[in-house]
């Protein structure tokens, strides 16, 4: 009954959080190194959705948020430059520019693309940068961001008018419609970005905007706490559920670390890394891996939240969440992280899961 | 400076609503007068996307949702069957259907794929349904629910099996993954389906998770009280803006009440209805339309919310807001309205707001 209360909000939150994360590690990834700000606010699907949206997309590795108020309750880096509307305010672009600088000489990244890029906006900024260095101002970080336009073309432009004013240290920045794919493209061009703003496309993980987390009765405890499995039979394979009280357990290389598989058995069974573990795909039963004793170890990833009514965990910061995250995920193999159809991570069920799991289909099926 | 303020807050709060509203609006062109009960929260982008995607979803022509928070705080109906859950607490499906009938007797909808649609879950729910006959009740609602297999395939076979056992007027409800494709496809071969769960694809507007509404410095307002327009220059035309201090008209045609176009202006332009009204196309101008004086009515869409820091305006109940979207799309013809390559509703300049973008982006690009 408890698990049925519950049951909606976790999914609700762990779904959308997860959705996110997953998406931004796919950005990321794509970038190589360079930094990833998330930029959606306006296009996430309302104030929450951007909210938490922006603390997950730190967590899947962006370097910052443009969303303030996150910044402020996750205690992440709020990162961002000024609108178009800062430029329209004023007679012009250089004396917005100037007075940009003039505020923020210490993060003074330049919207170029108000009016012409190359026409105005990049000359313009390199009048400031120069104004600047002439001061004996030295900027922690500056440069420019490009908005519209073909962004590889622009930014090799662009990055040859910053190099031949002197000004080679000056971060060229880029945003528009970007995803993984884009920016993927563009590393592939060669274009002169190191710093991706990526908005709509990742606050809603356009491409797949949904996380398939479902609840599902798996077993009931009767009075001697004993666990009786459930099964739900479906036409669509996929929603057949494995029945009983599970666990789930990670199984790395002992030598080099990297993840194996997953396995999920009864919460009740034990494993001796010693011995020879035979996994086996739970729908194509044939594909076998043998895992020699000795070869692999193993991790439980469930870990207590309550036990009898009392919180037994402490949330960690997002900033310890992401980091361990980021190791996590260097357990992945490259295959299993490509953009494009990846290499599944195997999921296998224990011998006896399975044995109990064939058994209720047979039942059922009589 | 104001605008700046509440730019992003409201964005947000009207993209994602506008957004669900118009995937709602769409899924309930496709059903033709079925109803279309929205299902999504646990897939829903966060808990208050699900919960303001309820509200808009309903907005947007659904019946209700099944989102129980959404029915109270905004006053629409709470719809819903059990879940697969429900059936696996009981010994058996026939028992658990039993109870269900007993603690529902009026609101009897039957979740009949747990474990065999045609061979168990029909003929369960049939045996209670006649055992309710045989007792005397007569439920103001009831019917069964498919959420797996072939929903056209099924919902044949179910309908003939429950016509067959004497209930013609038990409602065939579907479930899984649907949208206003796959809902057009079901009924164009004939389904048996007549109420429509939409989840996911619904309440995450999943072929279009984002809808594009952005903020633009269009005039700053001098000392006077004057404006002076204001242009963003893009490489990509669409993201060139229109100057000035505006307001948008809806022109119907005067016989029927069809909407015919919109009409972006500034705000202190005058029309006088008896007199023609040329409309042409913004971007592509040798499209003209003529408009006979006296053959077309004209209505401002701007409405007051706040003036000089007041709030002018009362804000309708979500009822009254589906009832006003209804009428809207009423006036929308079905070739606008058509799910694939729908016709553009036109939105048109005044002459003397083209004549104004047209000398600024001249000087412009000078």
């Amino acid at each position: 009954m408890e698990a049925q209360l519950v049951e909606t909000a976790i999914l609700t939150i762990l779904n959308h959080q997860c959705l996110i994360a997953t998406k931004a590690s796919r950005v990321v990834y794509a970038a190589q190194g360079d930094g990833i700000m998330e930029f959606g606010l306006r296009r996430a699907q309302g104030p929450d959705a951007g909210l938490y949206g922006a603390r997950a997309a730190v967590i899947g590795g962006c370097v910052g948020t443009s969303n303030v108020l996150a910044g402020e309750m996750f205690d992440v880096p709020i990162m961002g430059t000024h609108a178009h509307s800062w430029i329209m305010t004023f007679k012009d672009e250089y004396t917005a520019f100037k007075e940009y600088a003039r505020l923020y000489p210490d993060a003074c990244t330049l919207l170029v693309d108000t009016y012409d890029t190359l026409k105005s906006g990049v000359p313009n900024a390199i009048r400031v940068f120069t104004e600047m260095r002439e001061a004996g101002i030295k900027p922690k970080s500056y440069g420019i961001r490009l908005d519209s336009g073909d962004l590889a073309y622009l930014s090799k432009k662009a990055r040859k008018m910053l190099d031949d004013a002197g000004f080679q240290d000056a971060v060229i920045a880029a945003s528009n419609d970007l995803d993984e794919f884009l920016i993927h493209d563009l590393k592939m061009q060669g274009a002169a970005i190191s710093s991706w703003g990526v908005g709509t496309n990742l606050i809603t993980s356009k491409d797949c905007p949904s996380f398939g987390g479902v609840y599902k009765l798996a077993a009931i405890q009767n009075a001697d706490g004993e666990f009786q499995p459930k099964i739900k039979i479906s036409e669509n394979i996929e929603k057949i559920t494995n029945p009983g009280n599970k666990t789930i357990y990670r199984i790395y290389d002992k030598e080099t670390g990297m993840l194996r598989a997953d396995l999920i058995c009864f919460a009740d069974e034990t494993f001796n890394t010693r011995e020879d573990l035979l996994l086996f795909d739970p729908n194509a039963t044939w594909k076998k891996t043998l895992l020699p004793g000795g070869t692999y170890t193993m991790r439980e990833l469930l870990v207590p939240i309550f036990q009898h009514g009392e919180c037994k965990y402490e949330s960690p910061s997002v900033k310890e969440i992401a980091e361990f995250c980021r190791q996590e995920k260097e357990t992945l193999w490259d295959e299993t992280k490509r953009l494009f159809n990846p290499h599944k991570v195997y999921v296998d069920l224990s011998q006896k899961l399975y044995d109990t799991k064939t058994k209720l289909l047979n039942e059922a099926h009589h």
